[in-house]
């Protein structure tokens, strides 16, 4: 089989793939054209991401295979869609598949990607509407971009620019130590997202990418440079970080603040959220702290006491930056 | 400096970069949250396609640069858009930088890329919107996603799947050699494709980016599988195709109907273009044969002699396939 035959074949396979899962409205014309051609329902405004996996950063191919690759590049991108509020709509992918590597060939590569890539689409009623296929002697290197909707009216998008003094600060699951695993599997909170907006007033939403300090710094950055006061008690912290610091020599806490790829999202709403208020959300939600209006970011003790949070090191698998 | 710290450099950098090129309506929010807002003017669809670059593929950084890599990334997405007689809207930029490269570190190659980037989002008046940006120790990788504007109303987007019996084929401009340089330096038919749009009616219009013998194939399959027949003498040979011959011992004609990335267009009508006709055109257009109802692909010769057009190679420095 010629090169440019298989080439012909996989395009045929995502097409084929991308069929059933064409559930959403609009799509006028997805795979096999020079490009697509969308029509947003009325009412909606577009909304889009793009983040790309590298092997030896974001995964390691020959030990977590293909499917499971495209199942973490869907994620982390409908992360960033859940970070919004917004409703996936459309996929697009593109990839640079290794011609040989452990794992197999560049088709059974793509077969495998694209077998991790319709699960996630069909999970969330997204249609894989594009694409650019190559074949290369370098590593797997995946990227995707989604389109997600959002309604026009209030309460529409929520950015991470609008959080103020006074708000309460709350993430949507326990943090910390997801390179033991969790990482391939994200379990994008886009259902929390669209709950959480239709129940409580939110002032700003971001999903946890790169590690809670950091990404609360984003927040900070984005929303008037406003301070970060956390309790350190109250942060959730997930088994993973307890049982990767007896690994690690570093603390849980250590785990649960710096490591990335959690993909929770976190919150800053005017509201109390007392027990009673929580309780009657149709989402888990705990609270960690508050925003400030002074600057920096401090870490609160059980005794009362406040110290400065130091920026903490990256996640030793991941290292880049989303813009 | 360290590397988180520098990331955020570029990321400020980005920001700052994409802002004076902001001249398309409807971008409600581009760079700086966890996703982009678009809205589409009323009457509009929006059109999208994405295309990833990788060094020694499709450039080669060492020898090229980062910013004729950046000009070259735009160009062939803004190709696609032209294709489908969109006008481009946001682009969204995701790459894996080298750590180190022999033109320079990761920020450097990220400085350079976004000159290129920013060049042509400028001259075409597109906002760049978003990205992901990483580091690693891989060859330079650039995914450009692009989202267009149609009008919702016809002749509105114009697909390659139009193609009829009797139509006339004809291109924007010679074809082959575009290796020996004008690959770096594609001229996207944006203004070409609405000309046309405009003023004829087009059943069909596709970018060449594969080779014509390899994009015609792509519209015939696309268009009921109807067969194609160029007239041999008719195919506008560039003078890179006439030098390129003189050192590949292939015959000029072999480079135009089987090099790739010309990034002119070919389109189907079903008007005859006869002389008058062309010169009122504001758009140069070749014809160079015609749709026809027996499948199959013929080189008519000025003899009148018809001959199988066998599949020719792909370009050697590209080989993807976009879908």
């Amino acid at each position: 089989m010629s090169q440019a035959q298989g080439e012909f074949d996989l395009i045929r396979r995502i097409q084929a793939a991308a069929r059933p899962g064409a559930s959403r409205p609009g799509i006028v014309l997805g795979i096999g054209d020079d490009a697509a051609l969308l029509q947003p329902p009325p009412g909606h405004l577009v909304v889009v991401t793009t983040d790309m996996l590298m092997d030896g950063r974001h995964f390691i191919l020959a030990e977590h295979g293909a499917e499971a690759v495209g199942i973490k590049a869907m994620g982390v991108n409908l992360s960033d869609l859940a970070a919004m509020a917004a409703l996936p709509w459309a996929a697009f992918a593109s990839v640079a598949l290794p011609r040989t590597s452990e794992v197999g060939d560049a088709n059974a590569i793509a077969h495998g990607l694209l077998q991790g890539i319709r699960r996630v689409s069909e999970d969330h009623q997204m249609v894989l509407a594009g694409g650019d296929t190559n074949a290369w002697d370098g590593p797997l290197v995946v990227s995707i971009t989604l389109l997600g909707l959002v309604e026009d009216d209030p309460p529409g998008a929520v950015f991470r620019s609008g959080a103020r003094p006074g708000d309460t600060l709350a993430v949507t699951g326990p943090l910390g130590g997801s390179i033991l695993g969790r990482h391939l599997r994200p379990q994008p909170r886009i259902a929390e997202a669209r709950a959480l907006r239709a129940h409580l007033k939110l002032h700003a939403l971001i999903d946890l990418s790169d590690g809670l300090a950091s990404d609360l710094r984003r927040l900070s950055e984005a929303s008037n440079g406003w301070g970060i006061e956390l309790d350190e008690w109250a942060i959730p912290i997930h088994d993973d970080a307890q049982r990767l610091a007896q690994m690690s020599g570093r603390s849980p806490l250590d785990h649960a603040l710096n490591d990335g790829e959690d993909f929770e999202l976190c919150l800053a709403t005017p509201e109390t959220l007392d027990p009673d208020r929580l309780a009657n959300l149709p989402t888990h939600l705990i609270p960690i702290g508050r925003v400030v209006d002074r600057p920096g970011f401090f870490l609160r003790a059980a005794n009362g006491m406040i110290r400065p949070l130091e920026p903490g090191g990256f996640d030793h698998l991941r290292d880049s930056t989303n813009s």
